[in-house]
């Protein structure tokens, strides 16, 4: 659907030319091509909802928890493009050796952190023969269901050790997901029968990949900036980010955007909550101190692991996916304490050093920068 | 040096045609390119052996254990084309986290374990502003120059947790050369004075991937099958490399050879010894169970990790390196069992499956086996 800075006026020779209306050509306005080429949709569409929940009625039923319904919002609206759904093996796999999916073309696309459903032996033996599976909510309501499904052994420690690079107890995400997780993973593709809310007043805020790309286009975006913060913006961040836009208008781009993108995923006990981050998001654009025709605030629907250099990949990967091509990295993203030592779990420097040479993510220009 | 079968009547366009010498043509019998297209050798010349020991002995020290001698060794052969010595932290970065590298145009090679050097505190106050230094052997004895070096962080823990995916106290590499190591890394490039020797009685089967690969040529291979075995052949063994043989001819290979490979670096203390594997090999040859016209027995020099998934990928990398376009991977290489808990420590099919989706690998042609 959208191409990487490609001149609407250079065809390529074998297509033939048909005049294009407005509407066409705000599409092609230059944002950066998601990953595979195609923003994955996974929703259903609405006339089959009716039929859709009827079918999910008669399927095995497997139980999300809060942070697994995050993923089917994050994995329904594209932001892991190409993935189609929970991970199965030989995705899993690709993801914990190479922080990558080779695709058909022999392409790469990043992908660093497990998207995996896991089920325990009851579930796995309810499942039985059956090729697919309700995925149901904490209240029993269909959520979506999961088909060809392939169910692996989910080796936890392991899964544990390459993605965070240690297995010290004490990883706010390992022990909230993993530790009491079940022995199997389940993969396969999604069909989510309803678009995921929450229900909490901030859901004006979740606008997925394809809803960020129309805001770019309305506003003749030909650069998104994103930043992610896990903390209320201070004058440090809003200096960087007014100063980022002035660079790029130097650079040659007629109307930089910041996508302003807090993460509204699980998070750590002691981090701030969303609600008041978001609050105070929208009152550094009602004071000025950001500019609200340059700004688009969002919320990042991704639980959060604290993985460090391994997940700033994620981070910036799914940022692509939304029409991002500059991504704004900071010391130690996605880092925290070492859960037993007196120390940080990752070398500041490393998040930006591996997203600089991380494969899959050439195409995002990597923005490091210094608060002060 | 040598193209991938590149049929010699096939020249490209821009190359002028100069008729050939038959040495020239064995050359280009079709042998796998090497990574990188080019195989490192990090040998002085003779005749700068002289002045180099003079350089070497006006330099900081390093002085290298017994594996950290088989890495010189590995590096100065050209094993892990295209590193050109201990690895900087740009590469130590990528292989833990992508087990692969960049080149500058853009390619990927497979790299999948650390080949880096520690030094301790007080090892690195003496280098303090050198730009060089010499790394001598146990007894003293300088081995080679390392050049343009960079000293960075050694971390651990993220090393074990990558590597092998878990932190158990036990792995043997792990004990043998990490946990008692310094805090630091020292990179750079290589100079090797001399090559590196044993003086066990089995140098004569230590051929460097240039001296396989003339010999090589020298049987007019047109296919190369490596097959690395830590214990004694069986009958098993045997059945499979004749079978596999008559697999490639009947795929139109004309003069397929086995590279019957054992490692000859360290072992843990319960593998069968070097020795009595190459006592027990060149028996298998001299029987007839083996053909010795079609088979080539020798040593790689590497030394084992036990890292599973993460380590088949090197043993196969270096074969490609050694001229070996089809690899024989059979049920959990690399593996041990887990080091305190009651079972394997890697699903015995993720070698084979990681193997075959490795990012560097793809011209590499995997043969997974099992033995009967």
């Amino acid at each position: 659907m959208n191409t990487h800075f490609v001149p609407s006026f250079k065809l390529p020779g074998s297509v033939s030319f048909k005049p294009r209306t407005v509407s066409q050509l705000s599409v092609r306005s230059g944002l950066i091509e998601p990953d595979g080429g195609k923003l994955v949709d996974l929703h259903v569409a609405e006339p089959e909802r009716g039929l859709k929940k009827r079918e999910a009625a008669l399927l095995p039923r497997v139980k999300l928890s809060r942070i697994d319904l995050q993923w089917v919002h994050v994995l329904s609206e594209g932001w892991a493009s190409p993935l189609t759904g929970f991970m199965r093996e030989s995705e899993f796999l690709q993801t914990l050796h190479f922080n990558s999916l080779r695709l058909g073309d022999g392409s790469f696309v990043n992908m660093s952190v497990p998207i995996v459903l896991a089920i325990d032996d009851s579930q796995k033996e309810r499942i039985a023969e059956s090729k697919r599976v309700t995925l149901v909510d904490l209240d029993d309501n269909p959520v979506a269901i999961l088909n060809n499904i392939e169910i692996y052994k989910h080796p936890k420690e392991e899964r544990i050790a390459r993605t965070w690079g240690t297995t010290a107890p004490g990883l706010p995400y390992v022990e909230e997901t993993i530790t009491k997780a079940g022995n199997w993973l389940i993969g396969g593709d999604l069909e989510v029968i309803e678009p995921i809310k929450y229900h909490d007043g901030l859901d004006r805020f979740r606008l997925s990949p394809v809803e960020l790309r129309q805001e770019f286009e309305k506003r003749n975006a030909d650069a998104v900036f994103a930043f992610q913060l896990r903390n209320p913006v201070h004058n440090g961040h809003a200096l960087l980010m007014t100063d980022t836009r002035r660079r790029l208008l130097e650079m040659g781009y007629k109307n930089p955007i910041l996508l302003l993108h807090p993460l509204g995923g699980y998070t750590k006990a002691d981090d701030v909550p969303l609600s008041w981050r978001m609050k105070q998001h929208e009152k550094v654009l009602e004071d000025g101190v950001l500019d609200p025709e340059t700004t688009v605030v969002s919320i990042f629907p991704s639980p959060m692991h604290y993985a460090g250099p391994t997940e700033v990949q994620w981070h910036a990967k799914a940022r692509i996916n939304a029409g991002a091509n500059f991504y704004i990295v900071g010391r130690d993203p996605a880092g925290m304490g070492h859960p037993i030592e007196k120390r940080d779990l990752y070398d500041a420097d490393h998040g930006k050093k591996v997203l600089s040479m991380a494969p899959g993510l050439e195409r995002l220009n990597i923005l490091p920068f210094r608060v002060y």
